[in-house]
C-alpha cells in the first residue's frame, strides 16, 4: 500500500537488528529496557501497526537480556502475527477482563527502569506505576532520544525520494494560479500534486498569504490570495513510510524592496544553518547559528519558531534543532533546517529544506531553488 | 466543515457548562482538577482541536476554584484563540526553546491531586511528575470515566443523526454485488456510502467474509468473497462531530442450517442486551446478559470480545460493557451493544446497535432489521 517499485521491502532481519540496536542502546543509557506501545516507534521497531490506536493495551518490550517480546488484545493476535517483525518477536496476549497491565508484569522486572515511548497513553504508564510501584520510568525522548534519529543508508535513500517527490511538486504548483483564489484551494493542489508525486499520506499543506504568513502554524483558510502577497508554502507527508516537509515562500507579482529584503535575510540565515551541519556540532548551535544572522539583521523577536526538527518514519521528531538541545549531531541524522520571519498581521517567510548529516557536512534532500519565486502576478490579471 | 444544516453548533456557553461540570465532578471525585491535553476530551471541554497533535505541550487545566486555563506552545496562540469555547478560558503561552512543565506549574498545586487525560502522552506525564513531585496523577477514564459519558439532548441528537446515515449506508450496501469481489473494494464502498450520507471522517470500514470474519478486528483485505460466505460489516466514523458504529452480518446466497442457527443465537443475545438497558444497571451485566445467552447455547467460548463500548465524539470511549465494569447505567449514556460469535477458520456473526440508556430504557439509534440478509446469492451468478 503506498509502496513504489522502488522502495525495498525491510525484512524480519532489518526488524530484528533494530530492535536488538535498541536493546544494546537502552541498557548503554542504564535502562532496563525500553516500553513500546502503538505508534511510530513500534512501527519502526517490529513492522507492527495495529488496526487502530485504542485504549486495550499493546506492549512491545524490548531488553538486553531475553527475546522482544509482544503483548497484545487476544483479539489483535492475528494482525500481531502478519506484522514483518512478528517472526523476532515472542507474542503473548490479555483477554478483555483481564487487567492488562497484569499480564504486562510478567514480562518486566518490579524494580527496572524503562524507558517508555513519548506517544504512550498516559492511562497506560499511570497502570504501569501502579502494578509496578518500584520501577521507574523515563521518556523516551529524554532516556534516548536518538533511537529513530540516526537513519541507515536504505531509511536516507526513501527520505531523499520522499524529498524528491516533494519537490517536484512545489516545481508544479509555481505554474498553478495563485491570485484570486483561496488558500485552501492551493492547498488542495498541494495535496494532490504530493499524491501524484508517490506520497501516500499527506500530513500538512500549509497556504499562509499576507498575514496568515506570519502565523506560522496556519493551515489554509477562506482568504482570498491577492496580488502583492508574501505565499509561505509549508508541506509534507509519507512515501513509502517516511516524510517529507519542505517550505518556500513565493510572492503574487513583484515583491518590495522590503520583502525582497526580508526573504533575504531567511535564505542567508537557512544557508549559514546548513553550512553549519557536520558531525560533532550541537543541534542547538545550528539554531544558533540561523537566528544570529537574523537577530543581526534586526529581526529576532520576528523568528518565534525553533530551527528545525527531524524527521524520519514521522514528519516531526527528535532530534530537535533548538535553544538547550546539546545532542551532538551524528552522521545519519535527518532534520529540517527552517527558520523564519514573522511580521505580525503583515507577511511571513519561511525557507525549508531537509538535510542529512553525513561524514563531511550537511545533504540538502530537498533541491528546489531558494530565490524568492514570483507566481501569477501581472500574467494572473490576463488569464 | 463537515457540518450539515441541521446541526446547531455549539455555543461558548454549552463549553463554559461542560467545564463547570467537570470541575464540579473532578472535586467530588477527590480532584484538585483534570489536566486535558490535545484530543476528544479537550475538544469535548472547550472546543478547541491545535492543527497538529505533537510533542508541544497544550494543557487545559480545569479545577473548581478558578477560571478554566489553557497552556499553549506560542507559535499556536492564535488557532487556540479562535476556538468556540476560547471566551471561557485563560490562555496562557510558553515559547520554544523553555522548559513547559515548569510554565505548567504555574497553573498547579504542588500537593494537587490531578485527572489526566487517558491519551495524554507519557513525556508530558513524566515531564509533569518530575517537575511536581509531591503531586499525584491517576488516569481520567479511572478517576472520572464518566467525563464524557453522558450526553446531553443535543449530543443524543446528533448520534442520532449519525446512526442514521449509518443505517442509510447499509441498506444501500445490500443492493451491491459482492460475490467475486474483494473484501476491500466492498470497504471502499462502505466509505462511500457514510460520506455520502453526511459522514465527514470514516474510522473503519470492516468487511470480513469468511473465515475473516472470525478475526474480530480485521478490516477489510485481499480475500475475493463467494457464494456461500457469511459476511460480517461493522463501520463507522464521525457526523458533525459525533460518532456512528453499527454492525450486521450478511450471507452471500442460501445460509446453512448452522449458519442461520449461530445467527440467531447472536441476535437474541443483543436483543436480551438491549432489553436489560435501564438506569442503575451495571455495565457488566449487559455483557453478562448478552454471554448468557450465547454460553448457553454451547459457544461461549467463542464470544471473545466484550459486548460494547461507549461512544461520542469519538468512535470508542467510556462506559465499557465488560465484566468487572461495576458502573451503573445513567440516562444519557449512549454504547454499542455488539455481541458476536468467531468460529476461527470458518467464519464469524456480529450485531450491533449503538443504544442510548433512556429513564425507561435502552432506546436503538440504528433500526435496520437484524435478521441475516441474503445478498445477490444465485442472482450474483447471472450478473
Amino acid at each position: 500500500m503506498g509502496e513504489t517499485a522502488t522502495a525495498v521491502a525491510f525484512t524480519e532481519q532489518d526488524y530484528a537488528a533494530r530492535m536488538h540496536r535498541a536493546a544494546r542502546d537502552a541498557a548503554a543509557a542504564g535502562l532496563s529496557g525500553l516500553l513500546v506501545t502503538p505508534g511510530p516507534d513500534l512501527e519502526w521497531l517490529c513492522g507492527y501497526r495495529p488496526p487502530a490506536i485504542t485504549e486495550r493495551l499493546t506492549l512491545l518490550v524490548v531488553t538486553q537480556d531475553s527475546e522482544p517480546r509482544l503483548l497484545v488484545p487476544a483479539l489483535e493476535r492475528p494482525d500481531a502475527t502478519a506484522a514483518p517483525g512478528a517472526g523476532a518477536l515472542r507474542i503473548t496476549e490479555w483477554r478483555d477482563g483481564q487487567d492488562p497491565y497484569a499480564a504486562a508484569t510478567g514480562l518486566l522486572r518490579p524494580n527496572g527502569r524503562y524507558g517508555v515511548g513519548d506517544a504512550t497513553w498516559a492511562m497506560h504508564l499511570l497502570g504501569l506505576q501502579e502494578t509496578l510501584p518500584l520501577a521507574t520510568f523515563r521518556s523516551l525522548s529524554v532516556a534516548l532520544p536518538m533511537l529513530r534519529a540516526v537513519k541507515d543508508a536504505h531509511e536516507v535513500e526513501r527520505l531523499a525520494a520522499a524529498g524528491a517527490a516533494a519537490d517536484a511538486a512545489y516545481r508544479d504548483i509555481l505554474s498553478v494560479r495563485f491570485a484570486g483564489r483561496r488558500e485552501r484551494d492551493v492547498a488542495a493542489d498541494l495535496a494532490r500534486l504530493l499524491r501524484e508525486h508517490g506520497h501516500s499520506q499527506v500530513d500538512f499543506t500549509v497556504v499562509g498569504s499576507g498575514p496568515n504568513g506570519a502565523n506560522p502554524h496556519h493551515e489554509a483558510g477562506d482568504r482570498l490570495i491577492v496580488d502583492g502577497d508574501m505565499v509561505v508554502l509549508d508541506f509534507g507527508g509519507l512515501k513509502d513510510g517516511y516524510g517529507s516537509d519542505t517550505s518556500r515562500t513565493v510572492h503574487v507579482g513583484e515583491p518590495t524592496v522590503e520583502e525582497r529584503k526580508v526573504h533575504d535575510i531567511v535564505r542567508v540565515a537557512q544557508q549559514a544553518a546548513v553550512d553549519a551541519v557536520r558531525p560533532g556540532v550541537a543541534c542547538q548551535d545550528i539554531d544558533r547559528v540561523a537566528r544570529s544572522v537574523i537577530e543581526d539583521a534586526g529581526y529576532g523577536e520576528y523568528f518565534v519558531q525553533r530551527t528545525g526538527h527531524g524527521i524520519g518514519v514521522t514528519t516531526h521528531e527528535p532530534p530537535y534543532l533548538v535553544a538547550g538541545e546539546k545532542q551532538p549531531l551524528v552522521p545519519g541524522m535527518c532534520f529540517s533546517v527552517e527558520p523564519g520571519i514573522c511580521l505580525p498581521g503583515r507577511f511571513g517567510v519561511r525557507i525549508e529544506d531537509i538535510v542529512t548529516c553525513t561524514e563531511h557536512g550537511g545533504r540538502r534532500l530537498n533541491d528546489t531553488p531558494h530565490e524568492l519565486a514570483v507566481v501569477d502576478g501581472a500574467a494572473a490579471a490576463g488569464r
